[in-house]
């Protein structure tokens, strides 16, 4: 029997959901919290979320809800909603848990305008909390059809991300436990830049080498600027490091990418960032990763040159040709 | 000027073609060694290597020959030959070249047989060379046409690992200098391995997420497998190691990959690996691999798998299902 029997997540995305299906198959009892009555209603009725996660089923053990009250008897707590909800979602559970309840951050980015990471935001919101972070490479349709995935659950107390990894371990998804949330968390962040540098390789058909070549000098500006916060080089080389790195860059199921390849093949900047466009999350982490990385005088020219894109201050050739030129530095100095 | 003027490249085949035309269009005096006469008539002819090559010009700067007499004044040699013909080549080359030549060993694979390094095997044949290594993600194809391409140059003396970098570096081929030859070896080596898993996962439809997370698992096994022999962790998070590794499993024209993804559809290991069958290098650094783990008491599961499967002892079904019921550990531990 697993120390954390009560597992409720909240957000019924195809994240969330997907998360609640493992949950229930490890055998814990579990809630899945949708934004609203109707949005649970249809799922509960249908085992299924026919929106975000079609063609999957819910086990009759799963309760599906838009009710609070499930939080307050929760073992552990699971933040599922888009990065940028998890404030709105954070806000709402305030003082509807226990002190000391676990949260864990399943949602990947910085918070726009705050530069936040996902456990900063929880811990202002709900400061009694223990805060964890769950990253890694994982399709929710692939995590929820009992594909094979491994993922990393991190928290300051490795015990704490021990429990919660044993609580929610099947025969397929596999949870490594960590002590290093921050390195975590910034993995899922900054991969999001990466894949977007990635899909202008491909939109431009500069070829395989280059994009990985990309990864492998990406990867080493992910740890630096993961460095200036503490985080540990070994975490940028696991599973929400370059796992979620390589899967995020090599799939065509990325939104990054997909901004990425767009802006490689011509189109406007201006048409990709228009209010209501797809949010591809690495285009706001740009910004923030490339001022961190000036700030502390670390060098990433890849992340730097997305930004200086993305802020119209370089064109899509201007940044190639510019990273090209640049002197040969002996490797990972 | 650079230091290294003329340079010679061993083996007329893709690779060594290529690095020919880079080598020129770096301003380099090249000399391109084919093995037999006709071949080299035909490439010099044409200006074309229309067998492993093609549609590719080589420019009429390039001397093209069978003659070994251009070792003799050869600034740099790069033996370009397949890996399990290195033996061969640099035998050939015994006497033929000053002492102290730096010779740099472009292909990647352990010997079958002796299980040696590129490096050992030319330290052994000609013991008076500096030798160097060329790893890195690079099809020779993309190199050829110019595409952006990364690679890292290795030699125990970094200032010779400069000065051919600096020999061969153009505005698309970047070479990165680097002090760790066994390190750069060994992430080409045993990338291969992890091709064959990642193949596997492919011809299995176990999805993207597994196989990032078999990249990530996988390059913790290269690193502590290479710890063994005295090779730097940060080779491993470079372009011979990530890099290679991410371009091999995740691209269709990889002969191990290729080797994986029938192994995993389910054709049998005796017609995989019938005499005269192409050779999936990998195939046979996963047991020479899998050795040295077990003797240095290193955890390399994956890579154990995959010898384990190529010796016959294991299924791919129970292969798969002994990695998936692994008891978890904290990550790259």
């Amino acid at each position: 029997v697993s120390a954390f029997e009560r597992v409720v997540v909240a957000g019924a995305g195809a994240f969330g959901t997907a998360l609640a299906i493992i949950a229930d198959k490890a055998g814990r009892k579990v809630t899945l919290v949708a934004r609203d009555g109707s949005q649970a209603a249809a799922i509960s009725e249908r085992r299924e979320n026919a929106r975000y996660l079609p063609g999957l089923t819910l086990a009759p053990s799963i309760d599906v809800t838009n009710d609070h009250a499930p939080f307050r008897k929760a073992d552990v707590v699971i933040l599922a909603a888009p990065a940028q909800a998890t404030r709105t979602t954070a806000a709402a559970l305030a003082k509807k848990m226990p002190a000391g309840t676990p949260v864990v951050a399943a949602a990947k980015g910085i918070e726009q305008g705050t530069a936040k990471r996902q456990t900063e935001i929880i811990m202002e919101l709900l400061p009694e909390c223990r805060p964890a972070v769950l990253s890694g490479p994982g399709f929710a349709e692939e995590i929820a059809r009992g594909l094979p995935t491994g993922v990393t659950i991190a928290a300051n107390d490795l015990a704490l991300a021990r429990a919660i990894s044993a609580a929610l371990k099947t025969e397929t998804f596999r949870p490594y436990a960590s002590d290093d949330p921050i390195g975590a968390e910034l993995g899922g962040a900054l991969k999001n830049v990466l894949a977007i540098a990635c899909g202008v390789i491909a939109g431009r058909a500069l070829g395989e080498s280059a994009r990985a070549a990309l990864i492998a000098r990406g990867l080493g500006e992910m740890m630096r600027i993961g460095a200036t916060f503490g985080a540990k080089a070994e975490t940028f080389m696991g599973l929400s490091g370059v796992g979620d790195l390589v899967l995020t860059a090599t799939t065509q199921h990325s939104r990054n990418t997909a901004f990425g390849m767009a802006l490689g093949g011509g189109e406007r900047l201006s048409e990709l960032l228009r209010p209501g466009a797809p949010l591809a999350e690495g285009a706001h982490t740009a910004r923030v990763a490339a001022e961190i990385a000036r700030r502390h005088d670390v060098d990433a020219p890849i992340i730097a040159a997305v930004a200086a894109v993305i802020d119209g201050k370089l064109s899509v050739d201007e940044a190639i040709e510019g990273l090209l030129s640049r002197p040969l530095t002996q490797e990972l100095t």
